[in-house]
């Protein structure tokens, strides 16, 4: 029996052979790696920030997945072609639509550093420097928004869990029963639907606060809305405020909202994910005043610290409503700061196994040094203001009040012709052209164009450049309705 | 205002510059982190399983976040000391504790290539080849384990949000306004207690159904329950069944229980985080027959294909389920199949912005060859049975029968004391010595040992290595015990 099996192992052994390579090989494999990264690192300035898709049906691997191994040229070839380039180029400097990211090199060697050695991140006994690092990088974004001794975090996927995060939380410390009420503006995230639905809360009652001029959630209309719930015995349980809406990156009036909220024994939830993380420098800071007083916040580090996607983070002021909602464990860890190591990212998350997130946010943070991020987000805040200014002295575009963040939305008023219809051609041309990724969107019907300046590669040549291209489209458009 | 703002923005440029390393820096950058890797990896097959915490706490960073840039070289130096070392070796040949996943090379080289391009593998408009390329992956998944077309899936961070997800998909479609009973053996994962939870299903009445004396479902027991809640008036809502229990590695009687859950209605959601993958190999196929009938099933690549920690899998049978509970699209997009790049994983996750995850299993398959992983996977298999069957011809150790997957759980009988604490102090002994890493569990209040076979650098040798651990610990506490 032992023979038959020994010899059955031994063929085995050899036939899984591939899984394995030696130390030359994966030197070959590393620096093939390394190589068409830099290849296609070097073409980033210069390439379109938006593609077409030929390439992605115009080849096929045949089979898709093969019982043998393909050589690795082939394989890095149709990665190159078919993945790296077609569609959106977050990469580039002049991709200014929805959301950018932008992608840290640092974090792509964070992640192929977590990857070879594996750490297991969720609990401390398990990995206590992975998880050691990973709650200093947490407790260093608590430090970024204010936050007292006390609170606690977690690194997320991105925003979407971490705001699901957020909201099981503050289900589980005010609203176990259900039955309470929900607010927010009609800017907010859909992923806070999202996570209502899932948490079991997709029926409670939910209030669309009104917006001032500005998009950013009425303070009077709140109060209104609170206090005619709690007449009626409803019980308020959660408002969800925006540090930067998507849409115009409109930034609520977070230290009114947070005072009412206590009056009303509300839980704020601050959503953050694309603007919160702007509070690391000084103009942010002042922006988001009021951010440290909501009782849980949603962060998006691949976004506002320029990370490649996969990074989000969620911080609950007094850490142990995170614990309550989410440890497993039979006796809570301490929390953050009693402890050597702090608390495992499992006993404060719904997940349990992970990957090591922390080492691509960390990295970044220690070989570019803070005041590069601090210095990069002064930059995109000015650059957007600056995008604001310039378009306001060209005739017959309507950028509105100058931006709180960095998102500014505009629209163009032609001469003649449906305006939102003129403003959709105008964006396709843009995008179509493909130099400027530009993004538009429906505020109160209307349809309106947006530029979003996130990237760490956006500098002011790449603003003058969008407003260029806008000029071209206008130019173009108006030219064709004028013949 | 447009001179001062460019002035401004001129300085916050030049201050920001190191986010930006130039084509030589990256070339220096990556070359370091490929040195690195290789360093590391070549110490694997010597270094200890597990190993002390000393470092983390030796070596301090002060401050942990300093304004300017540190030398790169002695932040790897720090990674290399205080987090690569310390604590768990789940890279090593000789982990065998939990379940252990290893950690393949190529996928490293995925998650790099993924994060310097950035695509957003969210959307297919955005990313078309990302988001075809991981529709591939998850098609090739649901072949692995007999799906039938019309099935959708999507990867995830790992088995606790593949179950969250699916039981979310069963709670819509099966049980949207609450009240239906829920139906496990006590070795299903407390990540289903976590995600019941979460889905706001915590107090569903909760079955616990007996095991036969491998640990596996009792499907007598499983009719029972079934019946007594049909005939209370209790509607039965979710079954899940164990593809691989984590405690013993039990596979539950899958094709019986869908065949009940068919006839009672109820949804029947196979964890298969640790074993459903082993469906690629023919002796695992047969083992999980009939976990093609489940209606949703959790899978973790980043266990059974040997990927780094990071990536699980939910598949459900018919896709419409999770776009159902999902998408928050007005329009559906079609299910996979229909078009020629597939649905946008947004609309079948609760995630929306997240890491492009399937490049870290799509690169492996397509360099290593899918043979490889079925080779691997049916040596993990015979490496268990060999375990097995060695320790059964030791005096004094009870392996029980043999696995169905690859963990065995046993125990030692010793010849004097109480067999639990023996047992505790065995695994102390062995896990102290560091050479071989084994766990622990208790079952049914008895202390038992498991020996998980699962990296896909486990061979023969190091199995033998864990027999010789044993053996030397035996010694050394039998021979303290008689002086």
């Amino acid at each position: 029996m032992l023979d038959e099996l020994k010899l059955q192992i031994s063929g085995l052994r050899a036939a899984m052979a591939a899984l394995e390579p030696d130390h030359g090989r994966r030197e070959e494999l590393g620096s093939r790696a390394l190589d068409h990264a830099l290849a296609y690192l070097d073409q980033v300035p210069e390439a379109p920030a938006n593609r077409s898709w030929t390439e992605v049906f115009s080849r096929r691997l045949d089979p898709e997945f093969a019982e043998e191994g393909r050589d690795a040229a082939e394989v890095f070839d149709y990665v190159a072609a078919c993945v790296d380039r077609p569609g959106f180029a977050t990469t580039s400097p002049r991709f200014m639509a929805y959301i950018p990211g932008g992608g840290l090199f640092h974090s792509a060697i964070g992640d192929f550093l977590a990857a070879v050695s594996n750490k297991y991140s969720g609990f401390a006994s398990a990995s206590p420097g992975a998880v050691r690092l990973e709650n200093t990088t947490t407790e260093w974004l608590a430090n970024v928004i204010g936050y007292p001794a006390g609170a606690a975090g977690t690194l997320t996927s991105g925003g979407s869990i971490a705001n699901l995060t957020a909201i099981v939380a503050a289900r589980d410390a005010k609203d176990s029963e259900g039955g309470g009420a929900v607010y927010s503006t009609r800017f907010a995230h859909h992923c806070v639907d999202k996570a209502l639905h899932i948490s079991g809360r997709g029926k409670a009652a939910r209030r669309m606060i009104a917006t001032d001029e500005r998009h950013r959630m009425s303070v009077e209309a709140l109060e209104e809305a609170l206090e005619q719930d709690r007449a009626a015995g409803i019980r308020p349980w959660l408002v969800v405020a925006s540090a930067g809406t998507v849409d115009t990156g409109a930034v609520d009036p977070l230290a009114d909202i947070a005072g009412l909220c206590r009056h009303y024994g509300a839980w704020l939830h601050v959503d953050g994910a694309y603007g919160g993380l702007f509070a690391l420098c000084d103009e942010g800071r002042h922006i988001l005043s009021g951010i440290n007083l909501a009782d849980s916040v949603a962060l998006d580090p691949h976004k506002t610290l320029f990370l490649p996607y996969g990074t989000g983070a969620v911080l609950v002021r007094e850490g142990r409503h995170l614990l309550d909602a989410f440890s497993a464990s039979a006796e809570y860890i301490r929390p953050l700061g009693d402890s050597e190591v702090g608390p495992s990212p499992a006993d404060l998350s719904p997940e349990l196994t992970r990957h090591f997130r922390a080492l691509r946010l960390w990295l970044p943070l220690q070989i570019a040094g803070v005041s590069a991020f601090r210095a990069a987000q002064a930059e995109k805040l000015a650059l957007a203001r600056y995008f604001h200014a310039r378009l306001k002295e060209v005739d017959g575009f309507d950028p509105g009040p100058p931006p709180d963040l960095s998102v500014v939305a505009f629209r163009y008023r032609p001469k003649s012709g449906e305006p939102d219809r003129f403003n959709e051609r105008l964006l396709r041309y843009v995008q179509d052209e493909g130099r400027v990724m530009l993004s538009g969107t429906r505020i109160d019907g209307h349809y309106t164009l947006r530029c979003a300046i996130l990237s760490f590669r956006t500098h002011i040549e790449d603003v003058d450049e969008a407003i260029a291209a806008l000029l071209r489209g206008v130019a173009q458009l108006e030219g064709a309705s004028d013949r």
